[in-house]
């Protein structure tokens, strides 16, 4: 553990088949009226929605419907949210569903009653909140983005052409969440593969970074191979509870800020992702899936030791009479292996990245200065190119 | 992840050589009364005492001084703290020190304002507090015990003959944590090996129980080997940094209730160690010590599967061509190499149990009914037995 830094978490996790049991002693510690915030109509489906009314006309709230909310939540939206906020004196904001409308929920939270312009504070300038806040509550129908135990808040600005990230403190976590995995049964196929790897790409990006010898990395590991252990089983039989639970976890823990604990970040596939889904639209967890390789074999060279420890620890190659970067590149391949073995995309051509719009995609990249190796524009498009 | 279960933990963690730079601005969310609870002279001497008082002057406080918390505190003290607290009206009590001035901390937290008996209440009925309590903030010293990020209180009532641990809920864990690793470099090398002990304890308690497959498991296995790693560069080298801030971030995850959710737990090795504590007045993680091999190899045929594991994802023992059996027991092999490098006390006779007081010793020992074996009275005494 290097450096000076600190953890708070204050979101309460209620996980398991009976986790709604909790949701109406939870809605009793706020007030009156509850915005109910989730996206299309699967939650309908699936019966999540008329248990959260329930719940709520339980708990003697008055529900002001939200629905709507988009896979790459735009900032359009979170004004009109915002609006339904402050029209509404909204006590509690309920987001039920993935991460999209957690994040979204966030977004509205801190820009409701915020006097500036919210996209500039926040997004462009990162700053914090001073306004007031609304509380939040999930209730979390599928794995991956880590959004319920976290301040993270990805918004899509289309006028302005940027999707970018901004992480909240935690006075904008979640209250409270509920995690039911049966509840995370009902996503599509190409949607829970998805969050797989949105998941081992959180891992991953905050594995690799730094030099020291630190205990996070190790959890880390852990969480790594709890991941492919168990996501390699619901790929094949999605009803496997225990593994759809495992996974559940370890995508909570995967992005709530624990892992960065006395660890830089790189994070910059993610930068590279949202670039591809400003422009294409295409599933988060699916843009990392195809520009992870290409990004990871670029940097390898940089980073070698912990890609040395990343193949023996997590995928278990034996080092024995390799060189170091033999050992990184069976590690890699591993890693490849696993993800066309749990279907995820290869390319960002099967995601409608194409030579046309490529420039567009490498442009709206934003280049971090922190990981291994701070990129130029020009390896962005090489990257961008070899994942096509 | 089997079974319902919930994961609150708000305590704050500042972690780092500048930590204490944050306990001014902590401590004025709190009122003016401030009891300062620690032990013997050590922090005196070390000067994180006086560190501790400038931030105090500077917050404004008034300061309670209560000095003379002992390695295994008693209920005779908790009650004078009870009573120190009442007659000052105290707003927060800041415990210096190691785990036993943060277990003595919550228990005066709950017993100084409780109408019934509170060691009935608590250690004996395990109840939890329905009266007011006193928010408790923490300056760790010692790593080892976790309780600056739990509800745990062990507490020794002589009178009665027990030593006792109560877990106590969310709202009795300290508010924050200062957690500067330099802090723990003027414990004596006995005390420091202990807390080692006491750490790998903890993780294995929670790891050897249930049959499920857990995320949790891999993050135990994560912890276990940051651990193992980090100790050995601290027990050959107190004075490097980087391992005993690992050994210190490691042993506060290794018991703040995140490596039992989805778990059961066993916790019996703690119980024996316990039995141990009151006789002898042993230190704690050496009492664990002396008595977990004898422990484990009694129950390695009960939960054959977790042993295994251990051996193989912990102490990286090759399996192939080997009985579950052999590799278990190489398992422990290790573990038992490890204990002796690293140098805690291998025999309970080191300690002070002897053919006179082994009875006393066995007579006070809680049986657990959980783990995978519930021990009966003979099987207790033949564990004792062979830790001499």
């Amino acid at each position: 553990m290097q450096g000076n830094f600190s953890y708070h978490n204050p979101t309460k996790l209620y996980f398991g088949e009976d986790a709604m049991s909790h949701l109406v002693n939870e809605l009793r510690s706020y007030g009156k009226v509850v915005m109910l915030s989730y996206g299309g109509g699967s939650v309908k489906r699936n019966g999540v929605y008329d248990a959260v009314i329930a719940a709520l006309k339980e708990a003697g709230k008055t529900v002001v419907e939200d629905p709507g909310v988009m896979p790459n939540p735009t900032y359009e939206k979170v004004l009109e949210g915002c609006k339904l906020v402050r029209d509404n004196s909204v006590d509690l904001i309920l987001a039920v569903g993935g991460g999209s409308t957690i994040d979204y929920a966030k977004a509205v939270s801190a820009s409701a009653y915020c006097v500036e312009d919210p996209w500039t504070k926040y997004w462009v300038k990162q700053g914090s909140p001073d306004c007031k806040t609304v509380p939040i509550g999930t209730v979390l129908t599928m794995a991956g983005t880590g959004s319920e135990m976290n301040g993270g808040s990805v918004i899509t600005n289309r006028k302005e052409g940027f999707k970018r990230g901004k992480v909240f403190g935690s006075e904008l976590f979640p209250k409270f969440t509920i995690l039911n995995p049966r509840f995370t049964m009902t996503v599509p196929h190409y949607q829970m593969v998805a969050g797989f790897f949105d998941i081992m790409s959180h891992l991953m990006e905050q594995y690799f970074a730094g030099k020291a010898d630190c205990t996070t990395d190790y959890i880390n590991e852990g969480l790594m191979r709890s991941l492919v252990h168990s996501s390699r089983i619901a790929a094949k039989n999605p009803q496997d509870y225990e593994a759809r639970a495992n996974v559940m976890w370890t995508a909570t823990w995967a992005l709530n800020t624990l892992l960065k604990c006395g660890k830089g970040g790189d994070w910059e596939v993610h930068q590279i992702g949202h670039a591809i889904g400003l422009v294409t639209d295409a599933t988060h967890g699916m843009t990392l899936a195809s520009v992870s390789l290409p990004y990871y074999r670029h940097v390898m060279r940089d980073g070698l030791h912990q890609f040395v420890r990343f193949a023996v620890n997590v995928w278990g190659v034996r080092p024995e009479g390799k060189s170091d970067e033999q050992v990184a590149t069976e590690g890699l391949g591993c890693l490849e292996a696993w993800m066309k073995e749990i279907g995820v995309v290869m390319h960002s051509s099967e995601l409608g990245v194409t030579e046309q719009n490529l420039q567009q995609v490498a442009d709206a990249v934003l280049i971090l200065p922190v990981g291994y190796r701070t990129l130029t524009r020009e390896e962005v498009m090489e990257i961008l190119k070899e994942s096509m």
